[in-house]
């Protein structure tokens, strides 16, 4: 489950301690040094075995516990540095790691280690009129860019994502994550080499300063794709700057639209779910929708209900004649990420109404229908253009964990490549074998 | 198939005559509300059924031929203009319209009806173990920005492809071509709503200034993608700009590699179709890399047919030694797009030598292996990082009407939703749809 907890924004701005001592030529030199031996690293993982790639995951784990003293050494420095710098509570928690959450990571690789490999999957062969055979098949994108914020786990969840899935990865993360970043690299690639795990293929970059994502998001001879792993100011500063395709991760504005036949106590069950159960993440609900026709039957209570789990609502203006202590919404709302207990409600004429609201206002993310009708489900599932439309079920669920796919790198909220939560196939691409028996376009038996 | 002939670097930068005349300001404005209008069809054509779709399709190709006095009388003011600025013959016949190839642009949007339609088809359906019933279902992208060149043509094909997968289109054509675009947007539009066409889901861009270009590429909450069809200076500017995926048809730089195993006489059919049945398209052929074990026996032979069929071919001194005669090739020929009657030739030294040339100077486009040796092959397959990797075919086989596409957009030298051949599934996303009853991640049942 990606969260989509905003972070600092100053996360890639800050001057860096590894600044290099030479001009910003150095910089650009040294991280297309990186991208260059990446892109030879890619070339070999491509044709990794998948047995050897497991190894190489347990090695990983193995050497992150083996490192346990330098890694908490390396994070015990930041966390000094943030406490110098009046880092909030919640930041400095992101920040922190502990031998529980070193053995959460270690366990995480040896996860990946379980999972099927998605390279090398035919996905589709057949022979057009032409007398071909031709095999589409999964390969590796090729080297992926990681650009992330403060948690240092995401150093080795994404880089053993990528790794599994055949890619190469250069990973940029934080100045706050910096020395917890490095020991975590430098193990992985430690524990990793004695398994075959080539030395280019996980690379951290030294730098922590903004230009090092400028090079990153302009290299495109070397960066296949970028992902950005934070809040919405990183990943905005990432596609104004990127020639690359970008996979974003964006917020989760998510609706429950509870339909007039809408079994009620489903709806509130459903409705609390998606609100309070972890409220701060991205596929939690932020609005509320009611038909009109049940408003006066739902909303009164579905707000004691809520009210009684800490929730603050925001209703308009049919919603406050229904329950008249209710804060007023303002447009603003339609369109706010809370991640927090509030929870905008609006009372709407219509499913279109609904639907309407829904593509207007969300982000394209999870949005719900509670209803007994199936045409107006069908039409709910036709119209309302986001990654996960449900149907009497938690938003919630919208989570790679719960698809059944092991491990996700995040939630996209793109439409082009992988869409909803990206798993081990989303980070392939693919291509064509051909085999033929030497058909040319031309007649040239004569030649 | 397309060409990936250079078009002038000036299509869009120049002037236009229907530039706006209010500020800057007034340009943004219609463009963004272009794009506003586009969102909302694209949520209409992302439920029209296909049925209708085909019918616009016809209607559309009706129309086309009805207002060919209209559509030609406008070619002939763009025609006049290019005469006036001296517009090269080959320019000249790219915007060239005639009776015969306004037919042939109406039975492309017929033959398009005809193609199975990608919206709607379910991809995988299952059920985790939270009981859910998942389907992951074809949906349209959204709303594709399509920026061209010279071809008046592409006017139709790209906004019918796109129509045909659901999509809204926003072109934006050079200004050589703007009278032919506009009165072939105007008849498509025109045609199309008598069958049901949503006014805005194709829309032409009225200028033709590089603003606009601009404008388009940082809209990213209108468009979902942006496909540029022309020459590098078109793709690069675009790719410079855009904050939304671009999908991009650089250069072919195919290559031949004649294996020691190979059957020689195959190996010259292979050759000499890449290069000389069409050279100036993005799957012919640019270097010919030989085995040093059998270079003696093929190069001077194929070098005689070659030259036989005008073929001028550049070599490294290895092939000099063997084909005295031969010019020197220059480090800038290996990475060369010749789309002409030129041949780089390299002898090399073992499959290795190939494969990382090929991964060093290629373009990851169509790269062919000749070898009566299947093991040579699969490795030939698993290393060669290329859209299409071919054994014992033409090069000119990566196409999708070969493949029994149908029809394509371009074939793509990304690596990110859709690589090489791109038809109408390329066009798509997907959603899942999520049928529960009821289901929570919290146990909330005593509500």
């Amino acid at each position: 489950m990606s969260s989509a907890s905003p972070e600092m924004p100053s996360m890639i701005a800050t001057e860096s301690a590894a600044k290099p001592s030479g001009a910003a030529g150095d910089l650009t030199a040294i991280v297309h040094a990186m991208g260059e031996r990446a892109r030879a690293a890619a070339l070999a993982l491509a044709a990794m075995p998948t047995d050897q790639k497991n190894r190489v995951l347990e090695a990983m784990a193995d050497g992150l516990l083996a490192d346990e003293q330098a890694i908490l050494g390396a994070n015990a420095r930041d966390l000094e540095a943030a406490a110098a710098r009046g880092l909030s509570a919640a930041m400095t928690d992101r920040l922190r790691l502990d031998p529980e959450r070193l053995r959460a990571m270690a366990d995480g690789l040896r996860h990946i280690a379980t999972l099927p490999d998605p390279v090398g999957v035919e996905l589709h062969r057949w022979r057009p009129p032409n007398g071909l055979d031709i095999a589409k098949v999964r390969v590796p994108i090729g080297v992926i860019g990681i650009i992330y914020e403060s948690r240092p786990n995401v150093t080795a969840d994404a880089a053993a994502l990528c790794f599994k899935s055949g890619n190469a990865t250069i990973l940029r993360g934080g100045s706050e994550a910096i020395h917890s970043n490095r020991a975590i690299a430098t193990s992985l690639a430690a524990g990793g080499a004695g398994a075959g795990l080539p030395p280019d293929a996980i690379q951290l970059i030294p730098f922590t300063d903004r230009e090092s994502v400028k090079v990153m998001a302009q290299m495109d001879q070397w960066l296949d794709l970028i992902i950005p792993r934070g809040g919405r100011g990183l990943i905005e500063t990432v596609v104004s700057l990127a020639r690359m395709p970008v996979i974003k991760h964006y917020d989760g504005i998510c609706h429950l639209y509870v339909d007039r036949q809408a079994d009620l106590e489903m709806a509130l069950r459903l409705t609390v779910d998606g609100k309070t159960q972890k409220p701060g993440v991205c596929n939690a609900l932020e609005t509320l929708l009611v038909h009109r026709d049940i408003a006066a039957d739902f909303l009164p209570q579905a707000a004691a209900v809520l009210r009684d789990r800490g929730v603050e609502l925001r209703g308009d203006e049919a919603a406050r004649v229904l329950v008249p202590d209710l804060t007023a919404a303002t447009e603003e709302d339609w369109s706010t990420e809370y991640l927090d207990l509030i929870l905008a409600v609006r009372v709407v004429d219509s499913l279109e109404d609904a639907m309407a609201h829904i593509n207007r206002h969300g982000s394209r993310h999870s949005d719900v229908i509670v209803t007994g009708d199936a045409e107006a489900a069908g039409r709910f599932f036709l119209q309302v253009d986001s990654a996960a439309v449900l149907w009497n079920a938690s938003s919630r669920f919208n989570d790679g964990g719960e698809f059944g796919f092991g491990a996700e790198i995040g939630i996209s909220t793109d439409k082009i490549h992988a869409r909803g939560p990206m798993g081990l196939p989303e980070l392939t691409s693919y291509k064509y074998l051909v085999r033929g028996a030497g058909q040319t376009k031309a007649d040239n038996s004569s030649l």
